[in-house]
C-alpha cells in the first residue's frame, strides 16, 4: 500500500461536505507536514471528464442505469490511476469529495442496482485499494433538501416526494454501509454548525494520521 | 429469452468478417422471413457513440487497460439494450459485428487483463444474454496482418513482430473461448476464398435458424 493517506468525504447531497473540505485545508496544512491534495472525480483528468461529459449531458435521457454506473466506475478507475495513487506513493494527505461509497449510495440504494455488483466493480476498478478513512456527513433527508432547494418554503408536490425518498434511500444506504465497515467510518452529524461539523471533521483526520 | 436470433460475428482484424457480413445480407434475405439488423457496437447509439470517442480518442494516450475495457462494456450495455434487445424482442435476425467475445481476445489475450472478470463484466453488462450462435472468423496471424497492411512486403520491424504477438495472442484467446463453448461457436477458415467463407457462414446461420 502507499505511503500517503486517503481520506474520503461522503453524504447525501445537502450535507455540506464540500464546504468542510475547504475549510479543513488549512487547519490540516498547520498540522501536516506534506502535502495535502484535495479531489473529486473526475478532477480535472481528461479521460475522466470526458466519461463525465457522457454522463451528463442532458440530452442522453435513454442512458440505462448500469451504462451510467459501468462510466462512473471508468472514471473512478482512471482518476485513483492517474491522480490518487501517485499522490499517495508520493506521502500526501489525498482528500477526495465522494468514491466508491457514492456508487453504493446512489447507482444501490438510490437507483436499486444489485449491491454486491457495486462492490465488485468498486473493487476492481480500484485493485481493492480501499480509502484509510471514511467521513460520512450524515443529515436528515428533510434538512440536506431544504439545504439545495432555493425555494424550500413552497408546498411540497411529487416530485419533491420523488425527490425525498431517493435522498432517505442513499442516505440508508451510507449509514448501512458505515455501520458494515466501523471501522474506516466516522459519521459525522452534519446537522450541526459548519463550525462544530469541521471541528468533529477535524479531529476525526487527526486521530488517523497519528495512528 | 427474446423471440428473434442473435448472431456475433468475430475474428482477429484481417479475418474479413466485416466483408463477409455485407456479402451475407442479401443471402439470408432470400431464406429469412423476419427483418435482419446488422449492427456492432457503437452502432449510431449516441451514448455508445460519445463513449467510443473517449475510448478512441488519439490524445488519450495515458488511458489505463482497465479504464478502456470498462468503457468497451459500458458501450455495449447501452447499445444492447437500446438497439439489440429491441430487435430481438420484434423477431429480427440480430447480426453483431464483435461483441463478448472481442473483449476476452483483445483486452484478456491481447491486454493481458483478467479473464474472469471480463466475462463478470460481460456478464453484468449483458444480464447474462448469450449469442445464439457465434461465427469465429479464424486466419492464420501472419496473413491476417498482410492483409490489414498494406505495404507488407518491407521488411519486417520491432513494431511487426510486436503487432504479430498481439495478434496472435488475441487469435489464441478467440480458438481458446471457442473450444470452451463449443455448443455457441462454428469457427470458419477465413484464409479461404471470401465465396467461400460467405458460403461457410450462410450454413451454420442457416442451421442455427432451423434449430
Amino acid at each position: 500500500m502507499a505511503k500517503g493517506k486517503l481520506i474520503t468525504f461522503e453524504g447525501p447531497d445537502g450535507a455540506g461536505k464540500t464546504s468542510v473540505l475547504e475549510a479543513l485545508i488549512p487547519r490540516l496544512q498547520a498540522v501536516f507536514e506534506g502535502e495535502i491534495v484535495t479531489t473529486r472525480e473526475p478532477g480535472g483528468i481528461e479521460i475522466a471528464e470526458k466519461i463525465r461529459e457522457v454522463i451528463l449531458d442532458v440530452t442522453h435521457t435513454a442512458m440505462d442505469d448500469k451504462t451510467e454506473l459501468l462510466l462512473y466506475i471508468a472514471a473512478r478507475r482512471q482518476h485513483l490511476v492517474e491522480r490518487v495513487l501517485p499522490a499517495l506513493e508520493a506521502g500526501s494527505l489525498v482528500l477526495v469529495d465522494r468514491f466508491i461509497d457514492s456508487s453504493v449510495a446512489y447507482q444501490g440504494y438510490g437507483r436499486g442496482l444489485d449491491s454486491s455488483a457495486i462492490a465488485w466493480l468498486n473493487d476492481y476498478a480500484t485493485d481493492g485499494h480501499k480509502p484509510d478513512l471514511t467521513l460520512l456527513f450524515d443529515v436528515p433527508s428533510e434538512v440536506g433538501l431544504a439545504r439545495i432547494e432555493a425555494n424550500a418554503d413552497r408546498e411540497v408536490n411529487r416530485l419533491d416526494l420523488e425527490k425525498l425518498d431517493m435522498h432517505q434511500r442513499v442516505r440508508q444506504g451510507y449509514l448501512e454501509t458505515a455501520e458494515a465497515e466501523p471501522e474506516r467510518f466516522v459519521v459525522i452529524d452534519a446537522s450541526q454548525s459548519l463550525e462544530a461539523v469541521v471541528e468533529a471533521a477535524f479531529e476525526a483526520i487527526c486521530q488517523r494520521i497519528e495512528a
